[in-house]
């Protein structure tokens, strides 16, 4: 595909696990935080960065309105929490018309296990898609550990990722995003609404984690004998 | 194993299909109803009951309370809306002390899709246990489709099936019956209020089965190499 200008909004782990690999794969990627000086002068972000030009990754640095007015899709990859904040610190202007994938998950970290803030009549890809109405949301990549979003290949087989959104073209868009980075099997689930099924999923997520004493597992969806091609 | 005496309440096709399967597996199933004349004497129903005999798997009918009463493991196969109300006519003392295998799911059918009526701070396998704290509650096999619970071998792999409750030993007993009926991957996620976990993967689930048109598929939990044995 072409490459595209994309800003990964979030400095945490996911932020450079995907922002690293679609630069990987040949995209123009920059991190939007919220003082870019301050960002780039983390002894943990500094080396990450350093790291990942050296394996052909370069990220670009800039505050959340920067990155997001200057790319063509913008990733939410904040925590659940403060994302409606963060999206609104990028500016809607800067959103408006843009893919705006989105990885965030509900958690409300006052509890162990976390339980989700919002759930079942409504989602938090949905209150981002009705806060940024002219943004294109795509809910995906939300329902595995930062590690196999950015490789999923490590886990020797194809393993299912799900998006959801209101735009087709959005969808096609993050698709291909999605198959750059070695994601084999993307099931569409249809309209916004259907994120409330993978923000859902993580309490059982967090279960297997915690049962399987890690988090580097994906779920593959086995298709039986009726469904399969 | 040895041969159990096994109650199924529930004459829908969840029940059908796990008293069926397991009848064919060796043990002596009876499905509990609310009226077993007028069971017996619907069409649909003995017909399944007769092939499921010219099968191998004959199984027996009985009320509620009768066969939880001669049973040394009771399955919940009812609707999560009726469950408690069939558990309480089985009869707290015809429970106590058994394994109480509990596949229903808190599905709320006013609306579509279905919303959860119990969810995240509680669960309906943790309503149950309360309900029954003499009974072993193990949840299980609630998420996947009943044809698929009884014959999981039809995906041609190896998919993946949880257990949640407080009993080690009730659950080893869950597990060898799971292994008995094919299912080659069962993750003990640890207590009954881990229970929430697949509760709450029945809305992805729904969303699945509406984007594929079926509901013949299951999730295979993949491990990546850091998790392998």
């Amino acid at each position: 595909m072409e490459t595209l200008k994309i800003a990964v909004l979030g400095t945490g782990p996911v932020g450079r696990a995907v922002a690293g690999r679609l630069a990987e794969v040949g995209h123009e990627a920059t991190i939007g935080t919220r003082d870019a000086a301050d960002t780039a002068g983390r002894e943990d972000y500094a080396a990450w960065a350093a790291d990942a030009a050296s394996r052909g990754g370069a990220v670009g640095l800039s505050t959340f309105a920067e990155a997001a007015g200057g790319a063509e899709v913008v990733v939410n990859a904040s925590g659940g929490g403060v994302a409606l904040g963060i999206l609104e610190s990028a500016g809607t202007e800067n959103l408006a018309g843009k893919v705006l994938l989105d990885i965030s998950n509900p958690l409300d970290g006052s509890t162990f296990p976390p339980q989700l803030f919002v759930k079942d009549d409504d989602s938090l890809a949905e209150m981002i898609q009705r806060a940024h109405p002219d943004a294109k949301v795509v809910k995906t990549l939300n329902t595995m550990n930062n590690q196999i979003m950015a490789d999923p290949q490590r886990l020797g087989e194809d393993t299912t990722v799900f998006v959801s959104g209101e735009d087709a073209d959005a969808k096609a868009t993050v698709t291909e995003l999605l198959g750059a980075m070695g994601h084999g099997d993307v099931i569409d689930l249809g309209g916004i609404e259907t994120a409330r099924g993978p923000e859902m999923w993580l309490p059982l997520w967090i279960r297997i984690n915690l049962a399987l004493g890690g988090n580097d597992f994906n779920i593959k969806v086995v298709r039986g004998p009726s469904l399969r091609g």
